[in-house]
């Protein structure tokens, strides 16, 4: 059963954890049919979204669209027949884009194909063979020192042939051809911060802003496979990407209950990146701020040398920075409801800034007469000037030349607290205001 | 008895302290006879000092100059008669601008025209209410305890009505039209620190200024009200000081005997803060440094958006920051001769820096043979290197593009005491100085 | 003997120690025999350097060249003719410089004649007079306690005279007539740490670069007088090394075995900067940061304003902040063959880095698909991404706009683990570099 009934935000988190435990079991990989049966069920919650196919062998800058890859079943067997470590169980058993084997082993040459964590001893690996033929499968370290010399049955019926590369992109049109990226990926198999995360708040941000009348910017918002897809899409919308992308996140590892964590553009100081340091400052000051050396996922292609794309990261637990991290651990409990609103909420007030941020400009020389306009308390006393000082400190700024998410930062105010104050004074014609394009 | 004798640097403190003194009993607010007294004080000492009157109803910017205020009395009397609260014994205890009354009250009537300090039982708090028509009476918490039920005969005897605003101003000439602007305010009732500190300093240094044979710059000093003052000030000259202006101080809260604080202009980065932040730290390096955020004097006007004059501020405690503030408290003892001439020392050392400022250009390459000058000892010793540290120091970042205060800072020796060694080095032909204008 | 063998990298540091005790008891000043004793043996040892000599009285900048001074013997007898201070003991024992004199004083007027050092009982200062006429001895402060009265000779035959001063110059082409310079000083007598260890220090690094193919840039090391060197070479050169001079240092203090340290050009942020501190933050990142004004040598003319040459200072103890500095106490056992391996590593590393800098650019767009290449492990594993992260951290940066320096510092690697990387990538077609000159 899908639970594709439309976000509330009064339930977001119990939503996108029933969507995570939708998408949990699909067996995903960067081609195949757990990509579009994932895909499929994007497009059910979100009719708009558009699902693209690239043929195997297809250049893009330095890479080619692998052949696509499909996993019908796969098994280790005992002497007894007796199935001793089954995909049908975990996705996670066996190696991504294994190549198919049947054969008998001893447990020697077994072992050559087996990963496990010794450190880990519950744990099931998630190891992938994207680019190099192999085959293999993953189980815990407690099953793996169970095993007894003998000859064990390999089985892995898996097709790896031409076929194509799916990702999904939806356009949601605004008032400017100015466009804000959201990127996610739908390439993991069964692990949930890494990554069901990314894909659910993505589906509940497109949601959120497909209701959103007058979108000042355009959103162009893909579900892709990680690395691969990125490289695809970039090679096919490079120059219209260059050109009209002035903020954008990619979204993964957002789904846990821990802490929050920003990772940078490659330039560091793009409007994502600011605002994306703004909303977590004001939501927990003691979030984790990683460097461009800590990247590991798309914006290594978004803000690479001549990509150049201004494409910052909000998460929770960071990839590889948690103990579950591609392993069977991260599972369902892991990531919680509470832990994915967070981590949406983060992302829609970073998006929110970036739609409503404006270049205020006071009208008038001199501080404003608040009184007479009923801005201000009129009887001066010891302590009434503390009650409008967010006030005026933001009109103090008002030059014109520096945007409110600027303002926001010198007077170390929520952006989202001053827009209403932006607002009331505009209304009083205190303030005008401009957007970055000068449209007013 | 006015104490009108000369400032002498030998007993500066005391005469500012007797200034205070004097100009303490005057009930000033932002018009009327108690500003016009004062402005009279001042023309006394000041005999070029010119007073400007403005006309009730005037705009400015975004303000209109309000009706003049005049106090003739007021008291609150109790049913036998007595005065209880009597505006003859203190200004403060009547609420700043309040119309006129003439009635008797329950105590529980009057209750909500009263107004004291809980936490500072002591202290007659002072209240304004400037741009809307009220009245009220301060008193101390401790006599406001004593107060019990009855009726009370409140009466405030005031004129509120076309008039005019009062400022003087004072413009010493320099060699050249660029300008150096102080401003202080004779607004404030019978506080000490928060406000005469400010304008008796202000005479001070006007006094001073007034002897300097060669001023560079012209030097303008305003005596206004606080705020609507400079609204008024600016509305009237905002072309010519934009364009002339190249430094200035907002003079207030200066005479008490504690910490030295600073507040920067907006921009942070002007010559008055420069200078501002070079004193400081040479007087002491514990300063209290304020940012833009702290702001609450004339500096939210001259540094406003649109108007952008580089003035900072030099202060002994900071308005709001001290207990005494805008109370009864702060009084002829909080304020002390060696808080006044501290502050006044600091400032003229902020102004002989803009003064005195050049920009000094090495005539030789390599450095300069010093022993064949006498400028340099002529044994070399394992010591010997120190004792011309500074010297050398100085000389080494003489590129003609830094300014002498931009070296002091570099190298970081009080600017003051490069003074003298700049003459001789210039003397020996070993610097070159131009002035920022380009004249030399 | 001269120890004239070839520098052999297993033994550079024993070989370096051998040359500052062959020239140990050499008595230097700035000019005489002893500075061509001294640049004799080093021509020895290069026998490309070519000798200059500049005629005293000869006009540099604002200097003039001095007299030349020998010094044949110099003693304080006692009434029985027992010399009780030797100049053949110890050099250090005349005051540089001095005038001769040959006359009986009493201890008293002998006394304005002696230099001591109550502190450092043990050790003779070293004192020079090299600008203004006088005559000294230089003797321990334990020596001097028992000095009885009575009479004592003094004799100093020297002979101070128009002469010349001599320095050594080598110039190693390059592939460009871009330069960098190489500068040390030979002009202490019998002090091992400062400086000579500069002297052999720059002589290994001069045989070094003689022997690389292909230098990209011309290495231009000079062997000076300190001060009047500095100035007597700039001023035939000026126009020449500003505008062909790219990168340098200043060598000396470079021999013993405690802390490294640096000591910035005026500038700060000239190459040679950026590679000393790169160089020394990987060898010790406790190495000691001074700032410019704790400069000393002759940076103070190199770096003087309108010379402005990128010279800066990597040392090991700094001249003025060891005990034994300027004394007789600096000595050969001061200076060890590890200190001054370690000293010529750092330089040699730095001056590598400046030769080998490029500007790298992928040729790319996207991360390049290293398993195709044979470049990135083929299993993606949880530990597997860290194992090429230094190569693709530094192709992240490679955007053509960094330099190889700046990527190292921004990815925290040492630069010279970087070069086979980039090698290995250019050869992949992944990189293209080229050198600043943009000769590529």
């Amino acid at each position: 059963m899908n639970n594709i009934a439309h976000t509330d935000s009064n339930n977001i988190g119990k939503t996108l954890h029933l969507w995570v435990k939708d998408l949990f079991p699909i067996c995903r990989s960067i081609t195949g049919p757990g990509v579009r049966e994932t895909l499929k069920y994007i497009h059910n919650i979100l009719p708009e979204l558009k699902i693209h196919s690239v043929p195997s062998g297809t250049q893009a800058f330095d890479w080619t669209v692998p052949d696509e890859w499909t996993i019908h079943d796969a098994f280790i067997a005992d002497e007894a027949g007796e199935k001793i470590v089954d995909f049908q169980e975990h996705n996670l058993h066996v190696v991504g884009c294994s190549e198919p084997v049947d054969k008998w082993l001893t447990l020697d040459e077994l072992n050559s194909h087996l990963y496990s964590l010794p450190d880990q001893p519950n744990a099931i690996p998630y190891v992938t063979s994207y680019y190099e033929k192999r085959w293999g499968f993953c189980l815990t370290h407690n099953q793996r020192k169970t095993l007894k010399s003998g000859n064990y049955h390999a089985v892995v019926n898996s097709d790896l042939k031409p076929g194509v590369l799916n990702y999904g992109e939806l356009v949601l049109p605004g008032k400017t051809d100015q466009e804000v990226f959201l990127s996610t990926y739908i390439c993991h198999p069964s692990m949930a911060n890494n990554e069901l995360s990314g894909p659910v708040v993505t589906i509940a941000l497109a949601q959120w802003l497909a209701t959103l009348d007058n979108r000042r910017y355009t959103y162009r918002i893909v579900f892709i496979p990680e690395t691969i897809g990125s490289i695809v899409y970039l090679s096919k919308h490079l120059d219209h990407l260059k050109k009209h992308i002035i903020a954008g996140f990619n979204i993964t590892c957002i789904g846990d209950d821990r802490i929050y964590s920003y990772l940078p553009s490659r330039d560091g100081n793009t409007l994502s990146d600011i605002a994306a340091l703004h909303v977590l400052k004001h939501i927990d000051p003691e979030f984790k701020r990683y460097t461009w050396l800590d990247r590991g996922s798309d914006e290594r292609q978004y803000c690479a040398p001549g990509v150049d794309l201004p494409i910052a990261t909000i998460m929770r637990s960071k990839y590889g920075k948690y103990p579950e991290y591609h392993t069977s651990l991260d599972d369902l409990s892991l990531v919680t409801s509470s832990g994915l609103e967070g981590g949406y909420t983060a992302l829609r007030k970073a998006i929110e800034i970036i739609e409503r941020n404006v270049f205020p400009k006071t009208t008038v020389l001199g501080e404003p007469q608040l009184g007479k306009r009923g801005l201000y308390p009129k009887l001066s006393t010891k302590t009434s000037g503390e009650q409008i000082r967010a006030m005026m400190n933001l009109i103090s700024y008002c030059d014109g030349n520096k945007s409110l998410l600027e303002v926001a930062d010198l007077i170390n105010e929520p952006f989202m607290e001053l827009v209403p104050l932006v607002e009331k004074l505009v209304d009083n014609g205190l303030l005008s205001v401009k957007t970055s394009e000068g449209e007013n």
